[in-house]
């Protein structure tokens, strides 16, 4: 097992240092005669692209994904799928300071202090740059399922910004609503008050924890191996793998600790249990719900007003990605449940 | 990638239906002249024993651990450990029921979809039961960090049933605590007040969630790998691979979400990040609190009062084998971060 | 990857010291709903089984094989399936000596440097009884074989015995002949020959090298990954993992190096590739030859008459366990081929 | 485990078609602080590389290498090291014919009955292009060795060419010539009488088989693990993984079957064993012999004068950077042996 590896079946290598000369990944396992969706890997990469509002950073990001290999007029070969993304906005000199300076909150002391020799400029690897990586894999992963299983749909959004919640009302119709129409990607009436705790977080040098909340619909039922691959594993692994996650929910998650067994178990299944029973997708709907800690970037010398005052935002394409990821792996993986 | 193996360089299978006639593990990637510490084994063993009180299932599991391969003269091999368990407390008549209706809120129905075949008696392999293999080997996890870094401590305990929560002097003072001398492992003056509510609930054919808190001290620093091997996500993974839990949180966990970044990174770092930054471990301390749904065996005809209330207290020895078998598999794999 | 893990979709673990409590295996990866064939599993130990004839090592092995798990009326349940054979000829007495002085032309000292500390009595896992683990979980690839390809034929057998060979005309129908009906496995004219020389071997406490051959006819067309798990490669370095082999041939092998492209290319294909193009399986027979050294417990003090003359003979079963595994993995592997 | 991985602990993934964009690599688990030493990694390429004499295919490649990430400032980062290469020269017009009719010998038809949708051009993977990734990242294991094991030296060269054998004093001394300043990396004095004899191959539309012998000098001790990554099997599964090979042999090899116990371990112990016991290297020599068929490329429309006539001497760099990673993998592997 590679550090640098996710999957099992359906498995990728992530690769590239954020002020390094490229990004990219190598796909390992996809089968043959998939479809090659370039729209959706582009629409992908630019709803993870930064520097689309004045919500996020403004440091632009320009991704332009180049296949070296595994497709061959418009399908995938079986053979491994390179894609790589230049790195093109890179002001290393922005980096000068770090060299001698380590970035609180950052990672780069504890990268120090484990490797000895690093990359100061912009995180190297532990820079919010590398999801760009989950986003290439996570776009090939979404088109297997979308051939093998096209009823399956992965929704997120924003749920929380610092302490302004969805209501449970905006939370049912979330699903269907055209999140990317909302301003921070928070399905709400609210939305626009959001916007301006952000602002305001941004202007004041400061920043916001929040919320996000992955949906799944349609889940293929069986998905997920039963002890150490469970469904609820694999994807908590996966919400995990995303820089500033403080915390992962499965379906009725932290409440539901503090209710009784008679109530909890009266509600409706796919509320309570998430659409995972003994680590296995039953078909229902599946709910993650992933927190994560005001950005640390407020700190950075080196950032100089190019911080991002709420990271949710930019993570939902992330952690779509990743979940996709999970299914389509399972997806393979379940060829061979039985006989 | 199997999907009942666990761990990466320090890695183990397990096997062993609830019902059948063993449970087991077999440790391939324990290092030579390991001194074998058997009294810990079985005091591991003991501690996650149903049956040692009025208030956890009366079902009684006389665990004998025999050890098939890996030891010589008191010292590991090198070689891969097998140990094995009997099942002796099995009552198969008690699932006669279960084959023809499976039980809801179990995993029986979701299994028998996903391998047609499957083993009706209590669960088979989505059982409690298959927590003991979790116990034999973390035994051995937590004897390699013995000995290649004493100063490593994980505890364990229970801080929430149902509504019922440590306080804040409690939670500060818990890690120090004779946390198996509490009723429920709850390490409170009101312990005896969550042992009430416990039983109260079993006599109503009710049950109860909660929440484990899991507190990792004397950390070696750069545990960890940067991206898909995060400490925090192989922890989390490790957390949610345990049945019935439903939330994880490390560090500062869902409160993050909710405050302002100068707040939030003015605290203490240990109480905020947990401990692992980048998803490298500090030094610090690590955090993390696991949250458990209520036992859905209230509506399993076939316990007929031999149901768990609630599943917390039995989980901490569970909870913490697996995490000295991620701390043992990093502590392995960073040999080989540098040249 | 663990150092005792064979195999990667149908793969096990194999455990157990020669002189330790007992030998056994894990399988992870078998499909739910196979029949379990009792009688092929007794009938593979039993023709690996040593001493049962003069012409090799008199240690007798009763191997009495345990299923703890993975089996269920009659068929695999999906979960990891452990078997275990206790060890009960043991002399642990005749290895005092070895414990001063590591046997010539064994393994111990060089485990001793490896590991530091290490079982002295009979070569650990070094020892030939190693393979019984093979056979064990061979058997369960062999029985999946036969549900998934019932077509698919691996025989075995001694095709050189020291500078004795196996004439053209013997070669070609030793594939439809009762191999265990001949003396040494040799299916020959000359077996008795043979024999004479094996048992003259004994006697002056000398010993011979030789020759298996394993063909597998009816292979499924597709089996192998095209670069790094050609079935050629996999096939090979299964062969290579049992002991006392030093060199294997696929097809035409060494010949093939000897002659002109016209004069290769215009032979039969089967001949000629073996039955594999480009790391692929064809559908054509494949033909390995292994070749082994002559055993060295000749030198070995602590053997005392209870050596093998001749390892070839005992060792066909243990290649054909390994080329079923190849074989099971293979033909899982290729159901995520394709879309 | 992928398809197209290769290595444990020192692993890297391939990727490419002959005729598509790029060839490359991403290594994973390349410790940080390893000097990058380019002009080996250009040497190397260069060795490879076709079209150095009229010996062999006129087709020339211009390989550059690009690092995309993993290295800074000369070192590496112990982040993954990406390498990419442009194919260049690819003329996809003359494989206008094999779209219609796969070529005889080639890979070509099997493929296309695998994977259903495959690359006719020029063999896509299972081209002889696909081996400057084994040389991309073989490189590097070697400059890993040359750190942490200084003394470790590879050599390999052709020891026969058709039925042309080196002399038992030209094997001798063939460790310690200037391979590459042979003919045909034939290290004898009838080096132009074997060029002579591929030539004149070439000009009938014929072609050659013969063998690479790779010697290993100074091998660190304990390299291998004792069961199934025996340094033999592993050794040889790499031999095994390249085009055309159809034996290996180790040590003694093929001729070990053929003498008597008592003679065999008489010998000096190195060229018996091959420098490998139990599985586990003892410092000792270490021979490799591996055979190889006459290409079949003589019967490839396509390739029109293109063709190479004898692939043993291209095939050198190959083999020694495919025994440079099993090397790599092996010293980070030991560093977990022993507590």
């Amino acid at each position: 097992m590679g550090a640098n590896e996710f999957g099992s079946r359906f498995k990728f290598v992530s690769f590239g240092e954020s002020h390094g000369p490229s990004m990219g990944v190598v796909i390992d396992g996809c089968p043959s005669g998939l479809a090659y969706n370039e729209s959706l890997l582009l629409k992908n990469l630019a709803r993870r692209r930064p520097g689309q509002s004045e919500l996020t950073t403004s440091r632009i990001e320009l991704d332009s994904p180049e296949i070296l290999s595994g497709i061959y007029e418009g399908k995938t070969l079986g053979t491994p799928i390179a894609i790589v993304i230049k790195n093109n906005n890179t002001r290393p000199a922005d980096y000068d300071e770090v060299k001698i300076n380590p970035r609180a909150g950052h990672a780069d002391d504890v990268w120090k202090n484990k490797f000895g020799h690093t990359d100061p400029r912009g995180g190297g690897r532990s820079s919010g740059r590398e999801t760009v990586c989950r986003v290439l894999a996570g776009s090939f992963a979404q088109m297997l399922c979308a051939q093998l299983a096209p009823q399956m749909k992965v929704v997120g959004y924003t749920s929380q910004v610092g302490s302004l919640c969805l209501s449970e009302q905006e939370e049912q119709k979330a699903f269907d609503e055209n999140i990317d129409s909302f301003a921070a990607r928070f399905p709400s009436r609210k939305s626009t008050q959001a916007q301006d705790h952000i602002l305001q977080a941004k202007t004041d040098g400061n920043s916001l924890g929040g919320v996000a909340t992955v949906v799944i619909k349609g889940a293929t039922a069986n998905l997920g191996q039963p002890v150490f691959h469970k469904l609820k594993g694999d994807l908590c692994a996966a919400m995990m793998s995303v820089g500033a996650s403080t915390a992962v929910e499965l379906g009725a998650g932290i409440s539901s600790s503090q209710i009784q067994g008679t109530d909890f178990h009266a509600q409706t299944m796919s509320n309570v249990y998430g659409g995972i029973r003994g680590g296995i997708s039953t078909g229902e709907e599946i709910n993650l719900r992933i927190h994560f800690k005001p950005t640390s970037s407020i700190l950075d010398v080196a950032k100089k007003g190019r911080h991002d005052p709420f990271i949710v935002t930019r993570a939902i394409p992330v952690l779509e990605a990743m979940v996709w990821l999970v299914l389509a792996d399972h997806l393979l993986w379940m060829r061979a449940d039985r006989i």
